[in-house]
């Protein structure tokens, strides 16, 4: 099952509390989902994505597909089980990876031919495929296939694309067999072009999906075209759904997104910025490895509450790092996932009090944000 | 403060129980100690370590004293709140790693000059610099600086070893400030000279340490030898102190030290075979990567209580290896730690019942080992 509840509007703009329901448990929107690329987000357990608070977790399905193959994780019995979660999982559908290889693949109107990173042979996704194969992963929330446009692109290609996104989103429906434990959503494109994206929302309401995401945004843009397209876009979709800025992790475009009325963001960015060791602190970043750390015994950010932060010094993390420990990745990981989750659950009260502009423009000059 | 108890001999071997008591908890004894070289037992956490019954680690001076500097670590308040572990430490002396480095270490009677492996920097090393370091660590149990000679070697140069080590012993003693907190052990060399190693003890003994390393085994002898060597130095040396045996992390070595009164292990090898997809189990070593295990569903060792066996199937750890996620190498490293913790405790227990023997042959046998 599959609900979304609009709890309350914020009186000073689009932002909005929300709550979705799944059977693997509630998702207090608007809300930060960390990356699980290969059923796993990197470096952490479970167990302390739960202590961070983290409500709902995303994995990739282009990725297992490859490896393990999503006949093993089904075998396994589904990903939840794989990967020892039990909260909600949200799978993509494979799109966006596909059509970032480049040269690689070829785009017909069956789908999307590609030759695999990992050893070169020809693979095959489409939207019927990519059903299947997110069936078989058994995430709580998954996606249509859909082409997911560079910026810049005409407006000629974008138009075919964004049609063929809608012909494609008909057959991902066609082909969805578990629409009892599973909610397809649908995204709308249309590149930066407002008449397309307008057709795209039109097309898409048609098919009356559960939720949709606003696809081919913080693919290089700048943050006020994707703040342009976001207020123009979110206004085109039905309140009573959803909506998921997909690609989204750092403070000021989850800011700007949630300000527009986005539900929901994910992106790789807290963790693979760990792994280098730059830390998101309410101050700015912070860069580990520098040499000014040394000798500096206090925590990443002394107004975190997490693991890292009340436990370990920065010229500890800097040692780890300095010796590549893997405790270094996991401490950083477990620190950014952490802030940004505390950022959400800030931003979430901050519309219950009808204060979010105020909260953003003291995080921002904090954080050390120059942004208009 | 440092206290050993003899609580119980073997009836039926030289194996014993017993407890040291430090100012940092108990620890009971024959024990396996993991080695956090670098200050952290790679990819843990204390409160890992803690959940796998671990009751005392292991760091490396030579490490420490490199990076990050023994001078930070003591600014930071010292290695336990350094790294976050409030439990019993033990530090070696720096003398294996130095005299490992072959070619690049200069022997003389005052210390051990050597290029690190880091920047190619001369370093020096000596007994007072070795206790500087260590008191300035502030592990519970630290080790004087001796020299260890590889195998083979001749009479005659075990002989000029073995006594340079009692005159560097002296020294360590001499130059050790922390006497009240830090308990100073003697290493007993000679190679594999019975006579030498009777020297060694005979020396060392005269010094009155609180307790005893038996040096320069398990250096690429065969079991036999370091049996024979552990059978006669074991007996050579006094009753109510402690018996180490450093670098020992194989169940066969930990058996046949233990069996032989031995009453502390280290070694890097849980973690390290971890990193590469080993497991050890109840039914002998596990290579997660090995394509049998694909469609594995089942823990890694079914007798295991660990986190890993708990909640993970080996198709999805051998997943993870196949990609890289550092989540593999902590769950094998954690079920590796686990694995030695536990048989440790099951030798404890087979002491107190008086059938080690029984047990040693038992889990051989479904181990697989092959030993008479």
């Amino acid at each position: 099952m599959f609900k979304y509840e609009l709890i309350k509007e914020s009186s000073e703009c689009k932002a909005r509390l929300g709550k979705i329901t799944t059977d693997h448990g509630e998702i207090e929107t608007p809300i930060f989902m960390p990356v699980g690329t290969r059923a796993t987000v990197k470096t952490m357990t479970p167990e302390e994505l739960k202590d961070n608070d983290v409500q709902i977790i995303l994995a990739n399905t282009y990725h297992l597909f490859l490896r393990p193959g999503h006949d093993i994780v089904e075998e396994a019995g589904g990903l939840h089980k794989f990967m020892n979660w039990d909260g909600p999982i949200l799978t993509d559908s494979g799109g966006f990876q596909v059509f970032s290889l480049g040269d690689s693949r070829k785009i017909t109107e069956e789908g999307v031919y590609f030759k695999s990173h990992i050893d070169g042979s020809t693979q095959f996704l489409s939207p019927e495929k990519s059903i299947e194969v997110q069936n078989a992963l058994g995430a709580d929330i998954i996606m249509s296939f859909d082409e997911c446009i560079p910026y810049p692109a005409s407006h000629e290609y974008a138009k075919q694309s964004l049609e063929r996104t809608t012909r494609w989103a008909k057959r991902c429906i066609e082909a969805h067999k578990k629409t009892d434990s599973q909610a397809l959503f649908g995204i709308v494109q249309g590149g930066m072009y407002k008449d397309l994206r307008e057709q795209s929302a039109r097309e898409l309401m048609e098919l009356d999906f559960p939720g949709y995401s606003i696809g081919g945004l913080s693919v290089g843009e700048p943050l006020e075209m994707m703040n342009e397209m976001l207020d123009f876009t979110v206004d085109l979709l039905p309140k009573d759904k959803p909506r998921y800025n997909m690609g989204v992790g750092t403070p000021d475009y989850l800011f700007e997104s949630v300000i527009r009325g986005i539900d929901m963001a994910d992106c790789v960015l807290p963790t693979r910025i760990a792994r280098n060791g730059t830390a998101m602190t309410s101050k700015g970043r912070v860069v580990i490895k520098n040499a000014k750390y040394k000798r500096d015994f206090s925590p990443l950010d002394d107004e975190c509450d997490c693991y890292a932060c009340k436990n370990y010094s920065k010229a500890y993390i800097r040692h780890l790092f300095n010796v590549d420990e893997i405790l270094a990745y996991r401490l950083v990981s477990t620190h950014n996932i952490r802030f940004l989750i505390k950022l959400m659950e800030n931003i979430r009260e901050s519309i219950k009090n009808d204060n979010l502009l105020e909260y953003r423009d003291d995080f921002y000059s904090k954080y050390g944000y120059n942004i208009k």
